[in-house]
């Protein structure tokens, strides 16, 4: 998984309809320092600190209720305060 | 997922029959700023600013009507206008 | 897989309830440098070299009993003594 | 998906059996520059300018003929001619 | 796929029982640099020049007899004689 922070929120009204209803959150990764977009679950919000996970596992969330659904990247966990991102050596 | 821009359309007359018919689109990404091939299922122009999902959960949006589908970059929402990318801070 | 050093542990209290109980944990890669989160199986502890597994074949651990399960990285071994990183030539 | 240009081709006479017969075929990506080497069903030659997918998507292709097939990158179509790489802004 | 050399080899006692046993061989990739682990079915040894594949289809390698095998990364081939890497233009 990674760790990030909220940088922003997104819109998009034209969408597939698999791409679920709900928040579409920028992500700002400790590491690499890309911007990601996620589907959020959570409600979380601008600066708050995140546990992400990427890929096939993002998508199998919404089995078996949503089928084919269009999500690789969500919003998994909020970081407890006080964890800042630790930095590699 | 990812955002980018719509930057070119391609064409493969020679190409296997599970690539399916319909628009290749040329997206480059915010971050990191690679140029991608995505299948447009959207009709998206050149200029627009659009969000992208990658890997399998690409090839699963064929399912269950198309089996094996070569897919792994797909057009998901066209973003609303006033949506420039995000720089990481 | 990948190896790498343990560099911290995480709390999210506010988590989904499809990333199981258990030791989050900051492993700091070789190749790249990069910091990620892994679920921890094995109660590894900091400055243990460890092996992990990226992706699917994460989530797919915690099958059957376990559906839906958001990892996508899993330490899956502790390095035997004297296993320092090996440094591309 | 990727786009890219054969450069070269391999053989690997020594080789798991799950990795069907055929072409392996050497493709400079256009973004990144990395040489991968991907299964090609096509037939392509030097110099050709190709379309490829990367990932389980490539594997899927195989079935439900060949199960198990250990190819995570696949030619998938030959770029009309004037398909020159298109250079990140 | 991705080429690469074989540079050392992994001890791991304290692991996962679905991390068969067997050789975990560390691979240096020939782009990016980087060297990753993979499992090798084939007894390579050092200095070998070898084709590996990456992510689930890895993994699938060892259904059905293996369930919920947690490798990433797998040798799958070994190069003939004077396969150097091919370095991008």
């Amino acid at each position: 998984m990674k760790t990030g922070t909220v940088v922003g929120r997104l819109w998009a009204s034209k969408r597939l309809p698999e791409l679920p209803a709900g928040a579409l959150i920028e992500v700002q990764l400790d590491h690499p320092r890309d911007v990601i977009v996620c589907y959020d679950p959570m409600g979380c919000g601008e600066g708050e600190r995140v546990l992400i996970t990427i890929g096939a596992p993002a998508a199998w969330w919404f089995l078996p209720g949503q089928q084919r659904v269009v999500v690789d990247a969500l919003i998994i966990g909020s970081l407890d305060e006080g964890s800042p991102p630790t930095m590699p050596k």
